[in-house]
């Protein structure tokens, strides 16, 4: 089993070193998503995560000291998943247009497959509204440095700032609750598209 | 007292039908804004929201049979509420552009004055979903019919669809979050004027 390592004075669970160990933490997160996502933080268990991670208690207990801080991992956790799979769908790509459009097909994709992603980051408000906090000022400086990477190269207007960042997130995160999450027949290329254009030109008719 | 009457099957709140009658109701909404923006559903109680709202528990029930029906007429008041100061707020004004920056900036000065908004409609996505669902349903149709009447007007461009209007009803909340209510210093005005530059001519450097 993997040795207990403690990541930070503020982490509560521990990262594991071996192989091994990555899966089972993997396996416990990936259970919690269900969990939570169908069950809420208040009825969900830690008998119910590991009934379905297919572990033992007691490796619960070599990561996580509480529900609360296999929660709090979670949210950290597919916060950052959010941010790799967009990295990912931007692979090389260099027109900030193209990027952007990209890392809002990859997201909606993400959130297709992982529909409890909404239902646990906005429980963090509730119960660990720390981290609900830190997931959406995180994502909102990624999309500002992408924006200023855009007006250095010319592409977008000078003067991005704070606004547009969380402006597109918004447009984003919203897209992605309609789309991605609550319809089944998520088209992310046309979202996308549509997403891309106003991004690109606005709604005003004389552009474009 | 006002005399009791449900306003439909489905309601559990019951209209008043005078001026005293509605008087007290609007009380207990506002003390209920209190009490579930501060405490949360779970901790908030009926004694809590007759305490703030100084009236006696029988006027409570008077009007609502539980705290769940308090609640879900509440996200049904705020949702209204968001409604009417946008109407207020774009009162006189006929270019499509300068609506939206008008019932952006209300929305904005309302959360701002009311920053338990997101606490209660957030939390209806676990308390009361179909609540939540149609508070977003409702208000994306309400801009899409604002986007339909610019795009009629020839200042939006042809195709306003659906998406557009989830994409820019996302912008607006996400910049409530940010500036209205996890910042005292809301400057509505600015925050307003840069996304409105965004939806008219997006990001792009060739624009404008």
């Amino acid at each position: 089993m993997a040795s207990i390592q403690t990541a930070s004075p503020e982490a509560q669970d521990k990262t594991p070193r071996t192989d091994r160990g990555r899966k089972t933490l993997r396996k416990l997160l990936d259970a919690a998503a269900k969990e939570f996502g169908e069950k809420g933080f208040h009825e969900a268990s830690i008998s119910g995560i590991t009934r379905r991670a297919g572990t033992a208690l007691g490796s619960f207990y070599t990561y996580f000291e509480s529900k609360d801080a296999i929660f709090r991992a979670l949210v950290n956790d597919m916060s950052a998943q959010v941010a790799s799979h967009a990295r990912e769908g931007v692979e090389g790509k260099s027109d900030p247009f193209e990027i952007e459009q990209a890392a809002l097909r990859a997201f909606l994709e993400f959130a297709s497959d992982n529909k409890e992603i909404y239902r646990i980051i906005d429980e963090a408000e509730f119960v660990d509204p720390k981290s609900f906090r830190q997931h959406y000022e995180t994502t909102a400086a990624r999309i500002l440095d992408r924006l200023k990477n855009g007006e250095a190269s010319g592409s977008f207007r000078e003067g991005m700032e704070e606004p547009h960042a969380w402006a597109l997130m918004g447009m984003n995160v919203f897209l992605g609750l309609r789309y991605a999450v609550w319809s089944d027949t998520t088209d992310a290329e046309r979202i996308a598209s549509v997403a891309n254009t106003m991004l690109r030109s606005g709604i005003g008719k004389t552009d474009g």
